[in-house]
């Protein structure tokens, strides 16, 4: 696997770049899809190709580990197989999920124990558990076990936390040094900045992380409650750390205005069930602003989804029957706001892509924005 | 609209036919996907097309009438255009769902009265008013408002019960008279025979229903909780009546078996929740039998769904994924089983109309059933 990066934005530290790994070519910027339990919620695989343009997508380790469990994915020959996905994949470590359960974990430095969400059976996880079930989920590319801290978070946590992360990240990699790919194909482990919205915490983990010089970098820990502008202040400063050869994921985030305000500070992948969540209650982002479906204004728009849009559905559903979908609680309604919402997604970093390979990226941004965050 | 009766099968009374609708040609025998509120749950329009290969698809009233409503239908220029479904499309009167509405409904004379399962209101469908609406919603094969009787059936009600639908038969076809199509394409309406399981009865009310010369017949009443023998014998006595050149409709039936059965009797249509209900629940009809995906024996069967069936969904996905699916809450699942089981319907009534055609129907169906009702 390498990382070829392409351009640099002439007003902006936005990148234009290419992931090079086992399942084909990932162009950043990029946005991964949710794919919680093996599945984009309501979106069968070869919409997700043809439909929504997705180069990349996410599985969550936690939910993945419980079911159908590592038996069968390791039989499967890996998740790739056992979903019929044949791009890559990237995989959090479970830490993220397994610190929501908030009453039914405890955290050591030896790991973190947790209870089950379906069946309350016990688990234990591992920085060295979290790369063995990782290797055996088998996805490209996989993230170090870290404490995603909560917002806000007291100081001295953070600190605690971060340094514990640190130790964390050490045994991750030796982990998958003593371990090998289980499926005949690279994997790549990112480890992940933390820090709260300390700067100088961000500035000692982006050090830290960066010494590891690893294949890609992450950026944990925001996009958890705190204000924009702490999200941004703290992206700007860890990527002025983080190298610029290595590509930069930014996790669990955000708005279509958060991912081009975050790509103008260097940040080449992001995730988010926001396009999906958000979908299956009706709420779309569009070419020409954020519509709530269920508002009675659509009751009788006649007019397709989008008619900008890049997928099929845009223009094969009407508002109004959009509207009647969702307000009748039907699947099919879902279906066609996800397939859209990814779609908007997508097409946005290909459009970014676009405006940066041409050093248009920042009146391109400015322009859009406005146009992003008006509610129709 | 006119229907073609191109051959009957020389060792049964199975018939294959051709109804030609301004939506196009419905090759008989057919079965009909329930589309319940504008949408075949879980199902895009254009999978419908390409996947399942359903050639018309049924329409309730009574859910349409209360979501989207007729003002949103009309404007819309009718149910195909509002759900961008240019093939046929049957609707039935609205009666059998008020009726399951058991608490909430009083039949008169003059028609029902009844509370929406929605938001309580009252409404009054009669025999004209259904046909009003049927005309908004514009199917090309539209049903008469009857009383569907339950099972069992005292015989005194039954009868009275029997009389009040075909009173009210002459009142849609008055109204039909009366009304025009709203949408520029030809509607024609099916009376339907009614009698419970008293052969007296359904004799008489199959010699009514024929003297009315309409485009084509249907048969209710079954299919409501009465043994297969019931069915059958009903189905049999009703085909002996029903004139043999025009299309005959055997509405709510049934499993994979009482369609053989019944198409060898002489019924040309019919129209199920089960394969759609069914697959929501995890059990599919396949080539080889009847599986419960969420048995442990899947759990790690990495073969394709259904290796003889005729939807991209049996090879694009494994046993073992779709039981994950299901047994996670996955839409996805959901999605799957629908289209495998749809599929599994219109593949299973297109290879009876060519053994029809082809004299071979008998042993074929002899063949088939012990198949088709085996446990896998």
């Amino acid at each position: 696997m390498h990382f070829d990066l392409k351009h640099t934005d002439s007003g902006s530290k936005a990148r234009a770049g290419e992931i090079h790994t086992d399942h084909g070519v990932i162009e950043t910027p990029i946005f991964m899809p949710v794919g919680t339990a093996g599945t984009v919620k309501g979106v069968h695989q070869h919409e997700l190709k043809s439909e929504i343009n997705a180069d990349i997508i996410l599985g969550n380790t936690y939910h993945l580990f419980l079911r159908p469990g590592l038996e069968v994915l390791e039989e499967a020959g890996g998740l790739h197989k056992f979903m019929n996905w044949d791009l890559p994949i990237l995989t959090d470590s479970g830490g993220y999920q397994v610190y929501s359960l908030s009453g039914s974990r405890k955290i050591q430095e030896e790991g973190v124990k947790f209870q089950s969400h379906i069946n309350g059976s016990y688990h234990f996880f591992t920085p060295e558990r979290a790369i063995d079930i990782q290797r055996t989920i088998g996805a490209d590319i996989i993230m170090a076990f870290d404490e995603c801290t909560p917002y806000p978070c007291e100081y001295n946590y953070a600190k605690r936390s971060m340094h514990m992360t640190h130790r964390w990240l050490k045994r991750c990699f030796e982990q998958m040094e003593r371990t090998t790919p289980k499926y005949g194909y690279e994997q790549v482990l990112f480890p992940i900045v933390q820090g709260s919205v300390y700067k100088d915490l961000r500035k000692e983990s982006a050090e830290t992380i960066a010494s590891h010089n690893a294949f890609g970098n992450a950026i944990g820990g925001l996009s958890v409650g705190e204000p924009a502008e702490e999200l941004y202040e703290m992206t700007d400063l860890v990527c002025a750390v983080l190298p610029t050869d290595k590509p930069r994921y930014l996790m669990g985030v955000g708005t279509p205005e958060n991912l081009l305000e975050c790509i103008a500070m260097g940040i080449d992948m992001f995730d988010c069930v926001m396009p999906s969540r958000n979908a299956r209650h009706g709420m779309l982002f569009t070419s020409e602003g954020i519509i709530n479906i269920k508002n009675l204004k659509w009751e009788k728009d006649f007019s397709p989804l989008d008619p900008n849009g890049t997928s099929a559905v845009d223009h094969l559903y009407s508002k109004a029957y959009l509207r009647h979908l969702i307000k009748s609680n039907e699947n099919l309604g879902i279906q066609i706001a996800t397939i859209h919402n990814l779609a908007f997604y997508l097409d946005l970093v290909k459009q970014a892509r676009k405006h940066i390979l041409a050093d248009t990226f920042v009146s391109w941004k400015n322009q859009m924005i406005p146009k992003l965050n008006h509610r129709l």
